[in-house]
């Protein structure tokens, strides 16, 4: 896969994307990244990339110009045409199944705004608008990081362990269960006597216990969603019950 | 405001916490930034911080110890004491009002898990857990970036215009309007030309229906909240049918 960004502090992207996983996912020739400055596409002393909202309203607005001519030029750099995500407030929330949308293309392009916001002219150029979730972020570059760290990880072979990228939070609607690891003791905090039994449906009865309580604890929205047994239900009344409780404290 | 962060890969957040914004509110001394390496509290020759799962399963848990020891001396190094955050998937969701709430601290403490998770006695230091969004990431290092980010811009004075951080999408609980910057024409793309009219009534009326336009496209859960007037809602319902007859296309 191909990952490139637009954007105009390039500078930003090359150490997350040397470290850990992406790093491994680029030594080992699954991954190549490419950051782009977009100032390199202006055609005035001062470089300018932004300009006054028409209409009015206060703060500065990406001007379409230089995005136009540099996903021009980039698009064809390659032979395999990318598919442009421009990362806005103004998109589609990014979640897991979108993750591993992207993860099938061969070439990635995120166009990454700042300011108060990009002409609208400029969004026309994008295969999809993405936004991160519900909140502002002074620029799209962190969310265009977060996507194809998402998105990276799900490439056959870039997680050590295949079966990581599987069985995990939200693979089956829930939280993942707690876990533990060494010492069982730790300063007074033992770990769950079960989790040391070798009793394999034990276990497995504990941890789907544990990520019931979590998500009724942290994310009550998605057991809307979530296949419960009859047992399961009264569980999660029992948590919610005592979560309520708590909050009332 | 003071920000922390303890990972094993602390050599990821300076170039963000340099740049744009994030290097403004530190020159102007209303931002302060620190990022621990995990490591420098493990006391053997391998340094370290991951260890098998009690009651099996793959990958690697991150070890309560080195957090315990960590954290508990990070929290002297300063009077004030740190607002202590988890970034992990089972926490609840980030949004606007989170962000709103995290910026009134004056000292925040990022702990950033890696591999398949944590052991469950650490994330007993948190003050709270909280989640980006429903997918998953290597690790907490850009949740914590994107966090920080929305936080910091929040914080009076580091934008340059204050007006900047309320009038803006999630505000009215609509994305924002679609907005335009020179040129008026650019290859036969044109402006609207009510944003020309110099008319402010008509400039809003206009922008109005154009949050609902992009609100009924990208993000229709939102409008099951927002406060709609008759007129608005035949809009929203033509905005629907149209979405709805493009995706059957």
């Amino acid at each position: 896969m191909l990952i490139e960004t637009l954007s105009v502090f390039p500078e930003v992207f090359e150490p997350y994307m040397s470290a850990s996983i992406m790093g491994r996912a680029r030594s080992m020739g699954a991954l190549d990244f490419c950051a782009y400055d977009l100032r390199d596409w202006t055609h005035d002393r001062h470089r300018t990339v932004d300009d006054a909202p028409f209409g009015g309203g206060q703060g500065m607005l990406m001007k379409c110009e230089p995005i136009y001519e540099a996903v021009e030029d980039i698009r064809t750099k390659h032979e395999t045409s990318p598919h442009i995500i421009f990362v806005t407030p103004c998109g589609a929330s990014f979640d897991q199944a979108c993750a591993q949308r992207l993860a099938c293309h061969e070439r990635l392009l995120f166009v990454c705004g700042r300011y108060e916001g990009m002409d609208e002219r400029a969004l026309d150029l994008a295969d999809e608008r993405i936004s991160l979730g519900d909140y502002v972020l002074t620029g799209g570059e962190l969310a265009a990081l977060v996507i194809a760290d998402a998105v990276v990880r799900l490439i056959p072979g870039v997680l050590g362990d295949e079966k990581s990228a599987v069985d995990e939070s939200f693979s089956d609607g829930l939280l993942e269960y707690a876990q533990y690891t060494r010492p069982a003791d730790y300063h007074g905090k033992q770990v769950p006597d079960v989790l040391l039994s070798g009793n394999h449906a034990a276990v497995d009865a504990w941890r789907r216990k544990s990520s019931l309580e979590r998500t009724a604890r942290f994310r009550p929205d998605l057991l809307e969603q979530a296949e419960l047994s009859e047992q399961e239900r009264v569980w999660v009344k029992q948590f919610m019950d005592q979560r309520a409780h708590n909050e009332g404290e």
